[in-house]
């Protein structure tokens, strides 16, 4: 497997763009984009578990239904959500790519992030339809630029991998944080392409397996929004021989989408609203995968933790605090906790007891930008790993105002 | 029932005084404080969740097995958790109570709140004994400085009510904050006491039952402290007969407890780290009172709401999406929403869709100390209120470099 370029466009058959229809007035950059598959292809998405939810992910959920799509519409700027005429603009969002694409409006993906609870103005999409389809190629970069919020940078990933028989295939995505990130998914879009042939079903099981390590284990700031979706589209123009069950094919794939999703979350949390740094926490040892992850995601979820990161204060009695309420099961007489960096590595708690450490060596370590927590849970196999960032001056002023 | 001075020395019998021990070597304000019974009383108290315990909150459990106790030992500076010695440090506290009052180490409540991991240097304790026993008196304003940490300002509450027999009692209390404040108790310490003669057992499901509705109702940052615990004297010293069930008298005892601990728990959130306004929110009409409880805590502990209620921002949005993940059984198609402060009054939201406001009014709402998020969830007679604090900068200050 390795690393190549082209975001959603990297996998055959798969083409892109993003235009800027001032959905939000101010806005300068795009903030429509759309991706278009050359032919139908097989589909898979997870949502958000707020009973809020936003009107395209409910006509993304019927559109789905068929386990096919062949288009994904989406704007940033507005979320259509707790609208009257939500459903409404949601469905005339995907005739509009049947009018000017030509492709059944019951195959089209929708998405919208950006405020709760004011009318998106539609007419401003169907404005910009014209020049978002005559530019439609490899423009990945300016789709990615498009479904951004406060994000500050645009966040894609792409592998190309070789299946067992021979077949060279590609999986590339695309994602946008930054606020209202939370464990339990659909806490932000992305939108994943591959040329793999594989049944819908397949592409489904995958999907909820990979994010649940991945996207599912990204948190900002413990807000779990209304609109967020992944969603995969499988054309199968590579050529293999469709995938249908277990086998090295789909373990090559599923390293494949793991490594993209795992890309993108890390992207999603280094960029979290304000963030100066990117968190990581790793739990190993706890008695189940399920408990590992709950440590790992409340150690990252942690206002205590993320503040003490920003400051780089090694009070390690935070991360003991956030397993002690984390619902894991765990005994913690026996937690140790390690920090490590670009900067080297300290131990600072072992059996839950605190040992003397170099106050100098740990504050090296935490003015890193990237800081790795290191959870000792136990003896077992098990482990999981969260993306987090700090919290910072900058949270509080982007969301203080956001609206404005 | 009315409200009078003296807090935890208003009820008859009480005596309480706080010392500067300087256990945190900076500190300049008293960091000891002891409160002691004339007589032998019945006690009781609730205890953080969190499985990672303080030293403290093992030995008061083991000493208030017996429903009894006649003193309070607390320092602040240190929380005396995750310690080799913590238990012997914390038992050590006790018998210094014995060898200085003559009140019998098991008879003494202790507890400690402050930084995590770091050993306790009792022999600060022991220095500062002799000081703190000869002011023993209505020190009530020493002790209530004594117990803060990041606090700005101490918290006490007294009321004054009458028994259906016509004896006259009084509850009293003090508490301190203010982050690793969250739901679910124990995350703050506060200690009530009365004179009133009221067994053991029902004094610990009054307890109970009041802080379901009060303490366990703030929510400052979501994390839930190691150390917390409130506890209650009753050394009967107002001259009723025992209270052994329920009945009328016990109804006026509620409302009088209800009444002190509504008013520390609205000090606590007002306090929150970095707080620069009360956030009240009170939810009505949900199929139960835990799934209005569920969904008030949600609100006000959304660091997107409180970000939102700091820049005041009527972004009602917030307030939908922390109820779709409140986990509270609720029909969101029918919510209603609406801010209130000394300023006047807004609904925002209808039937989960916006309806028109005007900003300015909401702006001028919002400017004040005080907002109250009332939000409508049907027609039951259930209801609930939490109590929480914005987000600011000031929060991120504070908790950026708290060893320091």
């Amino acid at each position: 497997m390795q690393s190549i370029s082209g975001g959603v466009c990297a996998a055959k058959g798969y083409t892109t763009n993003g235009v800027l229809c001032r959905i939000k007035p101010t806005r300068s950059t795009p903030d429509l984009a759309l991706i278009v598959s050359e032919t139908p292809a097989n589909a898979a998405a997870i949502y958000t578990q707020n009973l809020v939810q936003g009107a395209p992910i409910t006509v993304t959920k019927s559109h789905l239904q068929n386990g096919k799509a062949q288009a994904v519409i989406v704007n940033s700027g507005n979320a259509n959500t707790c609208n009257a005429d939500g459903i409404a603009v949601a469905q005339r969002m995907c005739e509009l790519v049947q009018e000017h694409v030509g492709i059944a409006g019951g195959d089209v993906i929708v998405a919208s992030t950006g405020v709760i609870g004011q009318p998106l103005p539609v007419q401003k999409i169907e404005a910009g339809m014209a020049e978002l389809v005559a530019g439609m190629g490899r423009e990945n970069d300016k789709a990615a630029a498009a479904i951004m919020t406060t994000d500050t940078f645009p966040k894609q990933s792409a592998v190309e991998f070789t299946l067992p028989c021979g077949t060279l295939c590609r999986v590339g995505g695309m994602a946008k944080g930054s606020g209202m990130i939370h464990i339990n998914m659909a806490t932000m879009l992305a939108f994943i392409t591959t040329d793999l042939a594989i049944s819908s079903e397949m592409l489904q099981q995958t999907l909820k397996e990979c994010a649940e390590g991945t996207l599912n284990m990204v948190t900002v700031d413990g807000d779990t929004s209304t609109n967020d979706m992944c969603c995969v589209l499988a054309n199968g123009m590579a050529g293999n021989a469709e995938i249908t069950g277990e086998g090295a094919a789909l373990d090559a794939f599923r390293a494949a989408l793991m490594t993209v999703l795992t890309e993108l979350s890390r992207m999603l949390a280094r960029d979290g609203e304000g963030a100066t740094k990117l968190l990581i926490c790793q739990v190993s040892g706890a008695n189940t995968v399920q408990d590992c992850r709950l440590a790992a995601k409340a150690v990252v979820a942690s206002s205590l933790v993320k503040a003490a990161m920003f400051g780089g204060d090694a009070n390690w009695g935070r991360e003991l605090c956030a397993l002690g309420y984390s619902g894991a099961d765990l005994d913690v007489t026996k937690i140790g906790v390690r920090f490590s960096s670009a900067a080297g590595d300290i131990t600072v708690c072992e059996n839950g007891t605190g040992v003397p450490f170099c106050e100098d060596v740990a504050a090296k370590i935490l003015a890193e930008e990237e800081i790795t927590i290191h959870i000792a849970a136990g003896n077992s196999e098990h482990a999981a790993t969260a993306y987090g960032c700090d919290l910072t001056y900058d949270y509080v002023k982007i969301n203080g105002d956001y609206r404005t």
